[in-house]
């Protein structure tokens, strides 16, 4: 690891933060924050989102029972949901009185890479404004009832919503949790299978204290994974495949 | 707009490259852009997402016709996939001896968020380093040639590509394209639907000289448009809704 620039050494201190001191966010700070994700880059230029700035604390309260019963959410300051958006351009050409396909899969799919790369760029802005944030994929949970608090069109998706606050000294201190090794997830021109050996080394190299049998029941065959696939192809719904 | 730090006056700065200096990336340089990648968050610190590193120039070649036939593309030093990648965990478990379900769509939206979020990284470093990038969503397509060419398993969806090198001076002095307007994007604690007039006034206001049908045409009814559809919905039949 050579000496890291400004930027650089920014994304490496950067990490999840779930604790907030009990301070708001300042205006200004919020507007550079939200002004970043402006900055990110976006598929012709179309910006295929729409950012949707909870303050309400009672639609925050109701996104910490939906997005699996987490109640820090409810008390961060700031809380962002990044909603991927076809419905806005799909209304733009209604408007502009032209007749068109219906948004599909694939335009879903575009409209998630530009939330997820706008929701990044705040991230990274946020931890330069000494603001922690925390991403919550729980979001995609709960179509029914997100869709109807959050007043979602059929052509929209909440990709990701964001929490951020000032952090805690005890959450300044967490050490950020060791990732996988390079060799095993940057593979040379074309994906490279692995043998079982090195799934399994892959995890138990990087000091993982959960088994994986644990980890699978606590990730992948838990309720809020089940809810997740089922609520995502519900929003899917509305998505043909053109 | 208020004193940007360092951070954020790069994330302003940054804008799409397609046009690179014959010149190659240093390998510390390289390690640092695909580094900054493994600092993003990732789901459960799971990391579901591969990074393919394109280094065989006729690899390069055959993304460049495959995505909707970009030249450019086979010029840049610097070719990464970004794989949303859920066949890594899914025979993690099986190695452990695990009996699960198959992965579904919520898995896959999930690991495409890992997989932008983590090429939003590796964009925001090259910008650090005097690299431009550019993001080539058309490795959505063609999912039968690009499946084989890369060689990527059932449970995994090349989410993104970008290609990264040293910008032409040409292309530093582009100036950067304006966004829509805030009050367009942001809408406080619910979706707020828009009017005709404030949809075609989103558009006219930012100065596009392309009208909105040229742009449907070119962005929505193309062929590539269409393509992609197919592709990803492709794609997707491997994942069921659980």
């Amino acid at each position: 690891m050579n000496e890291a620039n400004e930027v650089i050494r920014q994304l490496r201190e950067r990490k999840s933060v779930r604790i907030f001191e009990d301070r708001t966010v300042p205006d200004a700070v919020k507007s550079d924050v939200i002004g970043a994700a402006f900055e990110a880059p976006t598929a012709g230029n179309m910006m295929f989102y729409t950012i949707i700035d909870v303050t309400d604390q009672q639609v925050k309260e109701q996104l910490a029972v939906l997005c699996d019963h987490q109640p820090f959410i409810a008390k961060a300051p700031l809380v962002l949901v990044f909603v991927a958006d076809y419905e806005r351009w799909y209304e733009t050409y209604q408007a502009a009185g032209l007749v068109v396909r219906r948004p599909a899969v694939g335009d879903l799919i575009l409209a998630c890479a530009d939330a997820f790369i706008a929701a990044q760029n705040t991230v990274v802005a946020a931890q330069s404004l000494g603001l922690g944030s925390c991403y919550i994929g729980d979001v995609l949970e709960n179509c029914e009832q997100v869709r109807t608090l959050l007043a979602l069109p059929a052509f929209t998706m909440p990709a990701a919503m964001v929490v951020y606050g000032y952090p805690t000294k005890q959450q300044l201190d967490r050490t950020k949790p060791a990732r996988f090794g390079r060799n095993h997830i940057v593979h040379e021109n074309r994906y490279r299978k692995m043998e079982s050996d090195e799934l399994l080394g892959m995890v138990s190299e990087r000091g993982d204290k959960e088994t994986i049998e644990a980890l699978c029941e606590r990730k992948y065959l838990s309720d809020f994974s089940l809810e997740m696939n089922r609520s995502v192809a519900e929003y899917l719904k509305n998505f043909g495949s053109q």
